[in-house]
């Protein structure tokens, strides 16, 4: 069945994704917010690296610089309450059907922070290595997680994320023997697909490589 | 910018695939190809899964029924040319940067593939919890592979792929402990959204829970 519609086609979307993101980045620049995006599927360990920098952030003197976190996820609220564990301002953000969070979304949820009081925004993304390719958020840097738990052929089979990404974690190393993976595989086919990426390899659960991360944050 | 175009509405789009997969499975049924479409995050097991169950049919006299693969990955052809490794007919679909197969890729995928010569087959989603949800292909049984790995969230964070799926296998359980995920808990949470599904624990690597998952899978 064909209609004859009004509406803005595919490529205005992510235009007009692109151009919320800008006044998104503008309005963090304006509150001097250090922000990043964090891409990667599910369980690669996104929110526990979020969790550990924000543990790391709150040793420094007078609990370091003040952090807000925004939970993007399909349903359910269990990244949100994590983050919320650790006495950070955050936002729940449910896409429902949606498979990424776009621009848009984002700035709802700044609308709804004060953010005069926040030094350091993370953005989780919806766990997704395809999706939130496209949909920049205004964060100044992304930062995709993945996990040597999801095979050695990652950035073959998602290339384009990795190319859009400015910093490439490579989590759970500590598995990676008994995965049979070999973490050197990793970097050099994300080399290959974005020459100047900085990666680090992590185990996030035992805070391997996460200062390393850190500094390369500018935290 | 808005512009007149003429074109299929989203729900539309929705319908037209059903259409096609209710024409794939009829010509499916015709050949008397018993189909499963699977469906999991990147890395979850599910290209493990499908090579350990071609090993297991191969074993029976006469190399047991002869199957069929459609490997779908946004880029690359890794799963296809592991599925070639064991001498099955095969085809690689990529979707470039779709996030999901559709009915229509996988009808030109049946186009090119001597239906008469397969008695199995198994089609291979792209890895991603969300977008293949709305997407049927067209197979007899969807089959969700999740990993402990991916933590004990999953259910909670994707419940309409488990309400969609009638086959639900939680791999990588010998990793469970290590990653301190009970995959009991996701077995209960499975079955709350799903009370009818059929779970199964496996380690593919070891083939542990595979023989059972084949039962219920009927081969």
């Amino acid at each position: 069945m064909h209609k004859v519609v009004d509406l803005e086609l595919g490529v205005d979307i992510l235009a007009a994704n692109k151009r919320i993101a800008e006044e998104n980045a503008k309005l963090l620049k304006k509150n001097k917010i250090k922000s990043f995006d964090f891409v990667g599927s599910i369980g690669s360990g996104k929110t526990l690296i979020i969790e550990t920098i924000i543990d790391e952030l709150k040793k420094r003197p007078d609990c370091g610089p003040k952090v807000g976190c925004i939970a993007g996820d399909v349903a359910g609220d269990d990244d949100y309450r994590r983050f919320k564990k650790h006495n950070v301002m955050a936002q729940n953000l449910n896409t429902k059907k949606e498979c990424h969070l776009d621009a848009h979304l984002v700035a709802h949820a700044l609308d709804h922070m004060e953010l005069g009081k926040i030094d350091v925004l993370f953005i989780e993304n919806v766990g997704n290595l395809v999706c939130p390719t496209d949909f920049p958020l205004g964060a100044q840097k992304r930062v995709l997680v993945i996990s040597v738990t999801e095979g050695d052929d990652m950035v073959r089979k998602h290339p384009l994320i990795f190319r859009l990404s400015d910093i490439i974690v490579i989590n759970k190393v500590d598995l990676a023997k008994i995965m049979e993976v070999d973490p050197e595989g990793l970097v050099k086919d994300a080399k290959k697909v974005r020459p100047d990426a900085k990666i680090f390899l992590t185990d996030a659960r035992h805070g391997t490589g996460i200062k390393e991360l850190m500094k390369a944050m500018g935290l």
